[in-house]
């Protein structure tokens, strides 16, 4: 979506001048923000929002009033990766440092006064909350009927509250594994992932569109079981990509999953199909290093699992998108993308 | 403003039951929010964007559709002061502790894995992104036309941007106080609290009325003259009593901000009028314990002056209000309101 890329460029260079004229510092901080916005990713959700406008739009229509909307997107997620960094500790992703580790450099070099790390935090929970309100200041900008804006919003606060009960729910996994479950797990992966990365996104562009006939109940619907089938899936391989991804490709240690001691799906599943020896090198106050913890989990048969589950959910996706009234194009679209989007990278 | 409570709680209790409806936990997150939201202080940003609609609404004219946008305001304030105090590291507020101790407790009662402190920022993080979100949703229930509400987001996203500015700017004071001055804490004291507080609250207010005859621009100019003097003169209070309030009505630390080294503008002044022997003293190296510290800046002159920009401000803020076109009630009720939210506590 390279006119994403140019309407987010645009937005956010506008935000520097003018942070810029208030104070020479505030000028560099919204600089350092551009360039964590503009760094990152595969613009999955603008993607998955557009092709769910583009499906119901008229053949022709433009996309250019709808694209601030979509760029939206890419900032409100810019703000959940930054403070996911900060809540996670990480200090690299996609290879890159982390905004905490970036603003804690820049505390270091200029020689301030005060403990590093904390005003890195400090600073990356308020690049994140930043990006949160230049979303709206974004999507505002989208040239459409305020009611129609208004109908997009309502789905656009569902998302983002679910995505942050999702998030509370993931990182309290962590501290009460024992307390943990499939069910659970995969109760995180709706919200925090299905949700926000594809179901969501796709009923945000449909709502961009500003369609009122009856026919678009039967698209929202399919979009919903089309965005949590492949949403899963999404998070299934983010699963395994957690404790098997190559830290090239994924930009982060290998195993981190296991390092961190996150109760997703995936190890879920392997905790119900493991024998009692498996059990045993399994439990989180065992010694056993990551690397033999990940041969035990794919031991387990729970690897053959989740791929298995991932075909299926990506079958259930595509399947769901059959008789929706959109156009095929959109249909084609998002067919591959829920393939591509889930796939093992190579 | 009872009613605003209302509104509030009434929001608070339906996200209870709908988070609580997806996981138990999700419920008990929720429910920590809501106390937090209802513990807290004046309601002064309501009741400043009260009188900034009931300024110019038709006399009789009810304030329930305007209720959920008015109480929208006290939940985005919740977002900040839960983060402020995370940045700040501050264990209480208004005397109880804060959320990120709140949650450090509840991580250590039901005994979790994992470092509690390290939940406790995690958490308090996320109760502060879910009450800006639900803000917004607060927000979008004002029983308004969309076109209203549109215009009113505009200058309520202005609003957080600017706070979210502030907030860094003050947080780099602290860091780097050789390359402060009374300009910049004076910068600071506007974009963090004199926008924030005051006129972006009254011109909301304003907007939540949705008049657009010709005379509205002189009552946002009114407003917005009033709000920047009146709420520099309340950020002057709290620099005072940063540094001599008295800790049972302040509920902080007495001498807080000497302690953290915060530049604020009493400080910046301080250093302006010192003689050399007083700025020795001051400087942040110098081992006087903060009482000694505090009796210096007295010395100096920088308390009278400060206690007389106060009233300087006041006047200035009330002046503002003399000729534009508001109904007297609410002329009367901000002159008040400038005196009591800027007076010194008995």
């Amino acid at each position: 979506m390279p006119a994403v890329e140019g309407t987010l460029t645009e937005f956010l260079d506008g935000q520097i001048s003018a942070l810029g004229g208030v104070d020479p510092a505030l000028g560099r901080f919204a600089t350092t923000t551009r360039d964590l916005v503009l760094a990152r990713g595969k613009r999955l959700r603008p993607t998955f929002a557009y092709w769910g406008w583009r499906g119901v739009a008229a053949p022709g229509e433009p996309v250019e009033p709808v694209l601030p909307a979509l760029a939206a997107l890419e900032l409100m997620h810019t703000f959940a990766l930054v403070q996911d960094d900060v809540m996670d500790g990480s200090a690299t992703r996609r290879g890159n440092p982390t905004a905490h580790r970036v603003f804690a450099g820049q505390h270091s070099d200029a020689g301030l006064l005060g403990d590093p790390d904390q005003f890195g935090v400090t600073s990356a929970i308020l690049v994140g909350d930043l990006c949160l309100v230049w979303a709206d200041q974004l999507l505002a900008r989208a040239a459409l009927p305020a009611a129609t804006l208004f109908a997009a919003r309502a789905g656009y606060d569902r998302m983002r509250a679910e995505a942050i009960a999702g998030q509370y729910l993931d990182v309290l996994g962590e501290a009460a594994p024992g307390t943990w479950s499939l069910e659970r797990a995969r109760l995180v992966a709706r919200h925090k992932t299905a949700s926000y990365t594809v179901q969501r996104p796709l009923q945000f562009g449909l709502a961009l569109a500003g369609r009122t006939e009856a026919g678009v109940a039967a698209v929202d619907e399919a979009y919903n079981r089309y965005g949590l089938a492949v949403g899963e899936a999404f998070q299934l391989r983010d699963d395994l990509l957690g404790v098997y991804g190559d830290p090239v490709v994924t930009g982060k240690p290998a195993g981190d999953d296991l390092r961190t001691g996150k109760p997703t799906a995936l190890l879920m599943l392997a905790h119900e199909l493991a024998d009692p020896a498996q059990r045993a090198e399994l439990a989180r106050d065992c010694a056993e290093p990551v690397a033999r913890r990940a041969e035990v989990i794919a031991e387990t048969g729970a690897v053959a699992r989740v791929e298995a589950l991932i075909q299926l959910r990506v079958a259930e996706g595509i399947d769901a998108l059959a008789d929706a009234p959109i156009h095929d194009e959109t249909r084609v679209a998002l067919t591959d993308l829920a393939v591509t989007a889930t796939h093992r990278p190579t």
